[in-house]
């Protein structure tokens, strides 16, 4: 590509020049369709583990989160900052793999309360952001997600997501603190 | 500075060079201890307020926590990702200055649900981390952060922040959620 | 904004659920335009410059230049890594705003060798990009810079410009690394 | 970890709180070590290739380059912005790895006028850094690095490195600027 400045004389030439060969660009910026295809991956994913639980049973259902969790979460850079919704003490965080895995479908003895998130029944998930931050090397996300179940019902919770892209260039999750409605009631 | 590297039978002769006058080395990367710092410093900023509120009123606690979010928080970069503890429906997400705060020391009209988080007696607050993670132009940082208020008794949230520095150097909270643990009984 | 994700049977009754009002997206992520912009800033200054020297004198100049390296290169950050094209040992790196100052307009006696470079009657000056880069807080481009002379006569030289984005949202050269073509001849 | 602020009274027993175990710390940080460890990494190369060339002619020489930059150079990342010391028009700029390759080893047709700078009889190569800065998620260096012939004659350049840090926590060069000293003689 070629820019060309010019004194006010000479600028109407300049912008006849005719221009050069485009040069070389790579933008590995990360963009809003970006942020909103991930969340929208992570949407049908959690779909797709239900009913392949419901359809195939648990070892099914917990070899797709594994592929799941491999290609959308960042545990191999070191650690996942996740928080689920439904965690309890003293097990309330998962920066590990395996209590990622379990979270989502249970099974693990290592991680007794978990009865797997993934296969609850749920038909729809539903992303509705209130905020997409992008700046340097991350986006980040906060916003509802409504997950609906086999009979209807509707739960929200209050998510936050945060994004890096990998060499790749595939968005992965390396923050993902969710957690049920506060009620005043 | 000055590296060598030498062939062989050369090493020891470059190990022995006077090294050269050091070069400028700045290093802008976000250390570990300048994120327990900034934690430290909202904890701080916390009890502060509520001591203010105690002493002062709401209208002196109000004037320190305006100076607290514009000292801490990175709203001036167009917003800030925040989630508080208590917050209900439709204003569970605090992206503007005005929304934070209104839920630390309350007061506003138009945020009618909100009694000031930071004006109910805290004395003290303690921040347990689960994971820090460090990379790229941000730090994330995800664990327990327990309030002890006036009669002794200790709550305790799930918090996720992420920091990131200005160009003055100083870390900024550009994301935070935090929710009360979820309890399965 | 809403993303929406169902099983098969219900994609269409999903997409015609009605938008949601768009939540705040706030997107900092350098673009191609901005980069072109900031080399095009670079050239108009420099040009400026070089009128304002033979228009009004090299005080004139100079203050004009101080104002260009306050806006356009990041020297508040610490250090810029500029090694400007004639610049000769032992003060080839002009890592610090005086000296990047005395490149541009000379008259600094702490930098004896400078003549001004800014001050060499340029009338044109062409930015032709071999590559852009662009990733994560930052954008490097690498090209050819055209200056043409008053006597119509064209100096070229290759040029490596890394950007970066400050807090107001404007990029600011953080590294500047200039050369004259070299020649096997 | 854990870190504690209460208020004054309480701050004597806060701090002989017993510490927490610590939480999971990931920090990618670029450190100094790292720059300098891969300056060397690079010149150690250089030498390793010209000796091997000097040994074993130059097909060995070039599978050795072409490992050191498959390792050392982030080619896979879409483009390297690298002007090499010596190049000529049309072919200055070697954004791809072919273009670096034929600059390193030689013996690439369409890249005529290279003789291969790693063939060159290169015995030491030291860096002496100007300048190094780290920030978000690039390192930065300029300054000379000086070559030493069979003849034991010393070449110094001016040289730019950009560094960015891939997924398996290794840097890589994405820019490297090199160009001959000016003189003004």
């Amino acid at each position: 590509m070629k820019t060309v400045f010019a004194l006010t004389a000479l600028t109407l030439a300049a912008a006849t020049t005719p221009a050069l060969a485009k040069g070389v660009v790579v933008n590995q910026a990360i963009t809003e369709t970006e942020v909103l295809g991930a969340q929208q991956g992570w949407c049908k994913a959690l779909v797709d583990i239900a009913a392949t639980g419901a359809k195939s049973g648990q070892p099914a259902a917990k070899a797709l989160a594994e592929k799941v969790i491999d290609a959308a979460y960042g545990y191999q850079m070191g650690a996942v900052l996740f928080k689920p919704t439904l965690t309890v003490n003293p097990q309330t965080f998962r920066t590990t793999r395996a209590g990622a895995l379990a979270y989502f479908v249970g099974g693990d003895p290592t991680f007794p309360k978990d009865t797997g998130f993934a296969l609850k029944g749920w038909t729809k998930c539903e992303v509705d952001n209130s905020a997409i931050f992008i700046a340097g090397d991350s986006a980040t996300t906060l916003g509802k997600v409504h997950f609906t179940g086999k009979d209807g019902k509707v739960t929200s919770v209050d998510k936050t997501w945060k994004f890096v892209k990998d060499d790749a260039g595939k968005l992965r999750i390396v923050v993902h603190h969710s957690s049920l409605e506060y009620s005043d009631k």
